[in-house]
C-alpha cells in the first residue's frame, strides 16, 4: 500500500479496490480443524463461531488475536445542516469532539468497557462541506484528503478497527449517498437522525431528493464526493486501508454503513472483511444492510453514531476469540463426543 | 428471607412469591432525572438506557453497580436421557462439570471475558431424576432441595446474577415443563437440543407428550416437580431468592427460561427483575419468550446452555451501566441540547 499512500487521485483509489487481498486460506483451514474438537455440540456457539472464523480469515492468522483494538471516530460538518435537517445546531459537532477528548461521551465509556483505544479526528470542522442541493459537497481534493485520513488508521499492529462518526447533518448525507447509489424514493432512505419532528423530516426528505437530483453519477466515488462528507470519506478510506493491512473492521450504524456502501458499489467484495456492529433504529440502515447482504450483530434500538454500536459489538468479538482460543478439546477434557 | 430459608414446603415457596418486592421508585426517579441530561439525543442509546434503568429499579440503587457479577451453572441428570432424547450420552453431564471446574468450557472463557465469577453446582448427578413418562420426575423433597440450592446463590453483595445449566436430556424436561404450563402440541415446544436427528426428534416429541399426559397439574410448582429436574428447580430458586435480595438476574436460553416460566405462571410479576440474555436457536425458546412478554438482548444463533448466552449479555449490561454512570451531562461538557 505504501506506493499508493497518500492517494493522489480517484484512480489510485480504484487501483486499491482492484488489488484487495482475499480471505486467508491457511488460517481458515486451521480454524476449521480446531473448531469441531472444542467441547460443545457442533455449531452450538452460532455466530460466535462465525466471528472467530471471520477473524482468522481477515487477520490472516490462527489463533486470532485482539491485543490492539482501535476505534476511530471521524467528525465532519455539513453545509446542509443549515437547511434544518437536524434537531441539534451545527455547533454540536465541535462541542462533541471536545466531549470525546475529555472522556464524557458514550463512546468513551464503551471503549473503556471493552478495552478499545479511541482516537477522534476532527476534519476541518470550521469549513463545512458545500450545500449539496446546489452542487457537489466536496472537491476531489477534499474527498481524497478524507480518504487518506481514514487510510492512516489502518496501521500495522492493529488487530481490529472500529469506525464511526460525528457530524450534525450527516444522516442527511448518508441518506443522499444511499439514494444516489441505490435509487428508490428519498423517503426510503431518510429517517429522523438525532430526532427531528415530522415537519423537519419532510424538509430533510426534500433536501435529500434535491441533493441527489443535483448530483447524479454512476461512479460510486463521485457519489461519495458529491453527496457525502469528510467523515464519510475517512470511513471509506479506513475500510479500504484496513483491507490491505489485513485488519478486520467493525462498522457502526447508518452513516458508517453508507460510507462502506460506496466501496461495495465499486466492488461487492470490498466489505468482506467487515462486520456490522449493530442495526440502527434509522430505517434506512436496515434497508441498506439488506442491499449489502449483511446481518448486524446487535439490535439494541440505538441511533447515536460515535461508533457506539460497533464498540458495543467488540464484546461479542472478544468473546468469540476467547471461546475459540481458550476452550478445551473433547480429548483434553475427557468429554465424550456426540454418539 | 431468613425466616423462610431453607424452604421447607411448597407453601413456603408460595409465601415468597406473595411477598416479592417491586421496583425501587427512588432509584428509578434518580435515573429518570439523570438520563435526559447526558450528552446524547434522548433515547439514542436505546436498550442500553432500558438496561441501566432496569438495574436501578431492581438493585434499588442509583447509580447502579456491577462490582460483583456472579454466574451459577447448575447441573442435573435426567431419567428421560435413557430414552434417546439427546445426541450425547448422559455421562457428558459429569464430564462437562469437570470441564467447567478446570476452565475448559465456553462459559469459562465468557466469564473471563466479562469479569464474571463462576461457580458450578452438580446436583446429585449419580441419581438422575425419575423417568417422567412413568410418573413425577422428583419428589417434593428433591424439588425443594433444588429450589433451596438456587436460593443460596442470591447472597448479599451480588450485583447481578447470571444463571444457566448443564444436563443431558434437559431440553426434553424444558419442553415438558412448557407444554405442561402452556398446553399446545408437544412438537411446538420440542427442538433438537444438542442436535438430535429427525428420528430422535420424533422420539423426543413423543416422550414429552407422554410425560405431560402422565403428569398433568394446574399448579406451576407441581409441573416443575413432575416434569422438571434439579437444575431447573435450582434456577427457579435462584430467581426467586434474587428478587428478595434485590439482585437483578440474567436468564440464559430455553431450559433456564422454562424454569423461570414456572414462577411466571405462579405470578406474572415474578420475572420483572430478569432480563433474557439471548434468544436460543431452540424454537420453543422464542415461543416461550412471547408468552412471557420478554425480548432477548442477543440473537446469536446459540444453543449451548451453560449460561453462555446470559454471560455474553453481561457485556451489554456493563456497557449500559458505564454509559449511564460515566457520561458527561450537557452542562458539564458545554454541549448544546436539542433546539
Amino acid at each position: 500500500m505504501k506506493d499508493l499512500d497518500p492517494v493522489s487521485s480517484f484512480s489510485a483509489v480504484r487501483a486499491l479496490l482492484e488489488t484487495m487481498p482475499g480471505p486467508d486460506q491457511p488460517a481458515l483451514s486451521q480454524w476449521t480443524q480446531r473448531d469441531p474438537q472444542l467441547t460443545k455440540p457442533a455449531g452450538a456457539l452460532g455466530r460466535l463461531e462465525e466471528i472467530s472464523r471471520f477473524l482468522c480469515a481477515w487477520q490472516g492468522r490462527h489463533p486470532p488475536r485482539l491485543d490492539k483494538v482501535r476505534a476511530r471516530v471521524y467528525a465532519g460538518n455539513h453545509g446542509v445542516a443549515a437547511l434544518g435537517v437536524s434537531a441539534f445546531p451545527a455547533d454540536v459537532t465541535v462541542q462533541m469532539v471536545k466531549n470525546f477528548e475529555t472522556g464524557g461521551a458514550a463512546i468513551n465509556q464503551l471503549c473503556r468497557t471493552f478495552g478499545i483505544e479511541l482516537a477522534v479526528e476532527a476534519l476541518d470542522l470550521e469549513r463545512p462541506t458545500a450545500d449539496f442541493t446546489k452542487g457537489p459537497a466536496m472537491s476531489e481534493a477534499e474527498c481524497l484528503a478524507g480518504l487518506a485520513t481514514g487510510m492512516r488508521a489502518a496501521e500495522d499492529g492493529v488487530d481490529l478497527l472500529v469506525i464511526g462518526e460525528m457530524g450534525i447533518g450527516n444522516t442527511a448525507a448518508a441518506a443522499a449517498v444511499c439514494h444516489g447509489l441505490f435509487g428508490g424514493d428519498p423517503a426510503d432512505w431518510t429517517g429522523r437522525g438525532t430526532g427531528v419532528d415530522d415537519h423537519h423530516l419532510k424538509i430533510k426528505i426534500e433536501v435529500v431528493g434535491r441533493g441527489v437530483a443535483a448530483n447524479r453519477s454512476d461512479d460510486p466515488l463521485e457519489i461519495l464526493r458529491r453527496l457525502g462528507g469528510r467523515e464519510l470519506a475517512a470511513m471509506a478510506g479506513a475500510i479500504l486501508g484496513a483491507r490491505h493491512r489485513r485488519i478486520p473492521v467493525l462498522l457502526d450504524g447508518y452513516v458508517c454503513t453508507a460510507a462502506a456502501a460506496v466501496l461495495h458499489a465499486a466492488d461487492p467484495r470490498a466489505l468482506d472483511h467487515c462486520l456490522v456492529g449493530h442495526a440502527s433504529v434509522e430505517p434506512g440502515h436496515r434497508r441498506l444492510l439488506e442491499r449489502l447482504g449483511k446481518r448486524a450483530l446487535l439490535d439494541m434500538d440505538m441511533r447515536l453514531g460515535e461508533a457506539s454500536g460497533a464498540a458495543l459489538a467488540v464484546g461479542l468479538v472478544r468473546a468469540a476469540a476467547a471461546c475459540h482460543n481458550g476452550m478445551a478439546t473433547f480429548a483434553q477434557a475427557g468429554v465424550s463426543d456426540k454418539d
